[in-house]
């Protein structure tokens, strides 16, 4: 299968159009019916696939790097009569198992971010929606924090799911019905039964839409709506954006290698290692210089990098269990950038550096592979990049050094970064979810803040799985790796999603949790995906065929 | 197949056996290996099938009842070497998903049950381990509120399913591990992927237990933390129990009756209609009338058939896809009820009575049904019984009367008891949950207290979703019923799973939720079901073979 790319920018875009005007900008969704990223189906009515999502994606992203001035973002249809009809259908029924779940993966993820944008960056997207917003359309809709219905009795937002497609709505629908719009259950089971949706002053009273706007009020009304959250954006009007420059990669069968990130393939060991650098230069001395250092600068490129390595893997490499965390380079450096990080924090591109980590860190945290995270002489599990560690299921660490290496033994030091800026999706930090049963022992970690903790010294203060010796190291790490990588992975990526995510629940846990694990089950199910299930005949004017035992 | 039975007692126990001394109860747990529910296997080394937990439940539901003396039970094992080996593997292997999914659901409920009695019977349970307690096991020992291992070198716990089985442990396991025991998540991983489980101090260290104790000590140090627990419940010291007589049932393919309960079944239109029958007689002038009532006081008899009821829908009637939950009786009576249940709720046996109708209504809202009440002329949806449309996906109420019926139109009536003793697993009320978008609406009705709603208020209050007049109401509910009815079981369960519990996510919620859907994620997997799979090689001396792809 050829590779999918998670990689675009705006000029190659097939699907969607972005327009500016002054503080507010209009991603407008013009989904090309040729364009899909697979043979077979023709992407009618706005209707979506990965590489529809691809693009929204990036556009999300750009946005928030190269346009500081815009303050509101509308999503809107640049089809008449539909805003968007969702997941293309004959899409999903062809597809893999293993390819929806990774597609609605990160179509969750990519409407996560659209909120994210909102409430982190104040770039408030706002969303206008004329013609039918059916599925997938109504979910995109919902991830706005205003949602306008133009009232011409045509336009209308379904959740047909359920009654037309024997699925869910999985991305995120039923979870912002009850969580974020908190719905009334028996409108949301209702406007979930009702194939033709709801309009007008209902969809308003059912708190499905914000607001219902006679067309003739319409362009008027979304403008004042823009022009209002713009107001309360405090993103700067002058600066000059930060251009995400293509991300240099070399592919070969046996790695991926970037410019901070590299990744190493053991196939029949069904492992891939994931070495994260440390700078490789000085860092820029002042804010102008991070600023003028722009893509360059390490964090943000890295955390590009690493990104796109999380995504390449999930997505083209599916027999890679086990993913090995490490890191080479320089602790000083990776430390003297999270303190550029902390005594910027309050600059627009900092703080879009800063949320930027925050959401690859919950990407690693949403990635069905174990990750192990090795802690050697060289690495530099330090400050953001010991979030690496916090983040894999287990941590090992060598105790001393090898005998005939002369580097410094392997540490960890920890920073301000690892207790706030990078929360989980349940809103704590990992090292927060990591001892919700002994307390005392985050406050013990923020007290060595900076201190170089050897492998003993990680040990006692929780923060390491395992520590072994020279005379251990090797055998142990072997035989674990091994031993990881004969399970049953769909018994592990069950395991990790219940172990990772400890402590509260958000409606962000939620979607990954409850509904994303129900849509799989869904998925595997005959009523949905098998030869007379409703994927298959949609559209085939044959109803479909299911057996009716209740599970 | 033979009709599944939730019904026994002590008498006819083949895998527990209880014992007293003073406020201590010992539950011993012997399983018999040629007692299975199913041909096909042998219950070898404690592990239990559905029959050895509706034993259980039994007992656990008895002890409270019957035993108002007893304040502590002890959790333990009546054969040498071996506390209990989970779930029997063979079953499992078996059993169709359907199967698995409904018992694991009662287990799951079983073990929640044995924690509200601890923390709301004052009924405090611990397990005292010894020999290995494997998967199933250490789920079971985990619900206590101490749970104590011996120190003997040989006895451990432990979650192998992941490595031996290819599924999880989802009975709660991971759930417990997590939420309730609050273990660091890299010691959960490693536990969980270590088949021959953990003992003696890292036990303790890892929080896996809560003590460990040396085999000279066991009996004398069980004993002693009985009567510590023992010491702290209030239950009365010379109180009589309440005998929980044999349920009073009539089955037939059409119908099963019971004194305050019927099941009529539609088997072409896939439906079971749930009538709940208010107070048949005058209800006990004091608290003393009420323990002579004893299993024949109204809300204990009516809540001990109506949990029958739905576990036989459960069970034995999967293709019923829709309950129509009805009511029929006086409000008066229902109020009555609800007053003595308010007035008296101090007393030992009314609070077992609450405990038990909040219990009942939570399997109601755990039942993977499409749930439709019917609020019609003669019905008595007051109080306690109004939970059951707070429940329902939907309320549909009949506005006025039909012509030539001279009952008293369809109303709602509100009792305090629909303001607190019944919270969902979220811990909220299903008012508080249904109102999470407009609070108000909560106080609104708390208002209302006492009043008679008619359709239009009952509307007005949100506390329906739709009314409809002797015009349109049987020509409405007819095409509602038939709709749900036909669209695909499966979408429905995940929906329903997903609407049904906004709000905050408790451990109960979670366990429901998020484990369990991935366990039946993972239950249809062919990495463990299949012929080449885990549940059917286990045993066999032929490892399974497993499809490498992460999901």
């Amino acid at each position: 299968m050829e590779r999918i790319d998670f990689q675009t920018e705006p000029s190659r875009y097939r699907h969607w159009k972005l327009s500016f005007a002054g503080p507010v900008a209009t991603l407008s969704m013009d989904v090309d019916p040729a364009g899909g990223m697979f043979p077979g189906y023709e992407l009618k009515l706005n209707s979506y696939d990965l590489g529809v999502d691809i693009e929204l994606s990036d556009a999300v992203q750009r946005l928030r790097f190269e346009h500081p001035e815009i303050r509101a973002v509308v999503i809107r249809s640049a089809k008449e009569n539909v805003f968007c009809a969702g997941a293309n259908i004959r899409m999903l029924g062809a597809a893999t198992h293993g390819h929806k779940v990774n597609f609605c993966k990160f179509t969750n993820e990519t409407r996560l971010t659209i909120e994210d944008a909102s409430e982190n960056s104040k770039q408030f997207y706002l969303c206008a929606i004329n013609g039918t917003a059916a599925g997938g359309g109504y979910e995109l809709a919902v991830t706005a924090e205003h949602v306008m219905l133009v009232d011409d009795r045509r336009s209308t937002v379904s959740l047909p799911e359920t009654p037309l497609l024997a699925v869910l709505p999985g991305t995120g629908g039923l979870t912002r019905l009850t969580d974020k719009r908190r719905v009334r259950r028996d409108r949301a089971d209702v406007f979930c039964c009702v194939e033709e949706g709801v309009r007008g002053k209902r969809a308003v009273e059912w708190r499905l839409v914000d607001e219902v706007v006679p067309p003739s009020a319409w362009e008027r009304t979304i403008a004042e709506r823009a022009a209002e959250f713009a107001a309360r954006s405090d993103r700067p009007a002058d600066a000059a954006g930060i251009a995400l420059t293509p991300l240099d990669r070399v592919f070969s069968d046996a790695a991926v290698t970037y410019g901070h990130v590299r990744i190493d393939i053991d196939r029949p060991a069904r492992r891939a290692t994931l070495t994260i650098l440390g700078p490789s230069a000085p860092l820029p001395a002042s804010l102008d210089a991070i600023h003028a250092a722009g893509a360059a600068f390490w964090p943000l490129a890295m955390a590009r990098e690493l990104d796109d390595a999380i995504l390449h893997l999930r997505a083209n490499e599916p027999e890679l269990g086990v993913i090995v965390l490490r890191t080479e380079g320089s602790e000083e450096l990776v430390l003297a950038a999270d303190a550029l990080l902390e005594t910027h924090a309050s600059d627009w591109f900092v703080r879009e550096t800063r949320l930027f980590l925050k959401r690859v860190l919950k990407r690693l945290d949403m990635t069905s592979r174990s990750l192990i995270a090795l802690i050697e002489p060289g690495s530099c599990f330090v400050g953001t990049l010991a979030e690496l560690a916090f983040a894999a299921d287990r941590a090992i660490m060598f105790d001393g050094s090898r005998g005939g290496d002369n580097r410094l033994p392997a540490a960890i030091r920890l920073s301000t970064m690892n207790f706030g800026p990078y929360p989980m999706g349940n809103g704590l930090t990992r090292l927060a979810t990591r001892f919700l049963g002994e307390p005392e022992s985050v406050t013990a970690a923020q007290a060595v803040i900076g201190h170089t903790l050897d492998s003993g010294a990680a040990e006692a203060h929780g923060l390491v799985t395992a520590i072994y010796d020279e005379i251990d190291y090797d055998d142990e790490v072997r035989l674990m790796l091994e031993e990881r990588a004969s399970f049953s992975p769909d018994a592990l990526t069950a395991m990790e999603a219940n172990l990772r995510f400890a402590g509260p629940e958000t409606m962000e846990t939620r979607i990954f949790g409850r509904l994303t694990a129900w849509q799989n089950w869904v998925f595997q199910r005959g009523n949905a995906v098998g030869d007379e299930g409703a994927l298959k005949r949609y559209g085939s004017g044959i109803k479909p065929a299911y057996n009716f035992n209740r599970i």
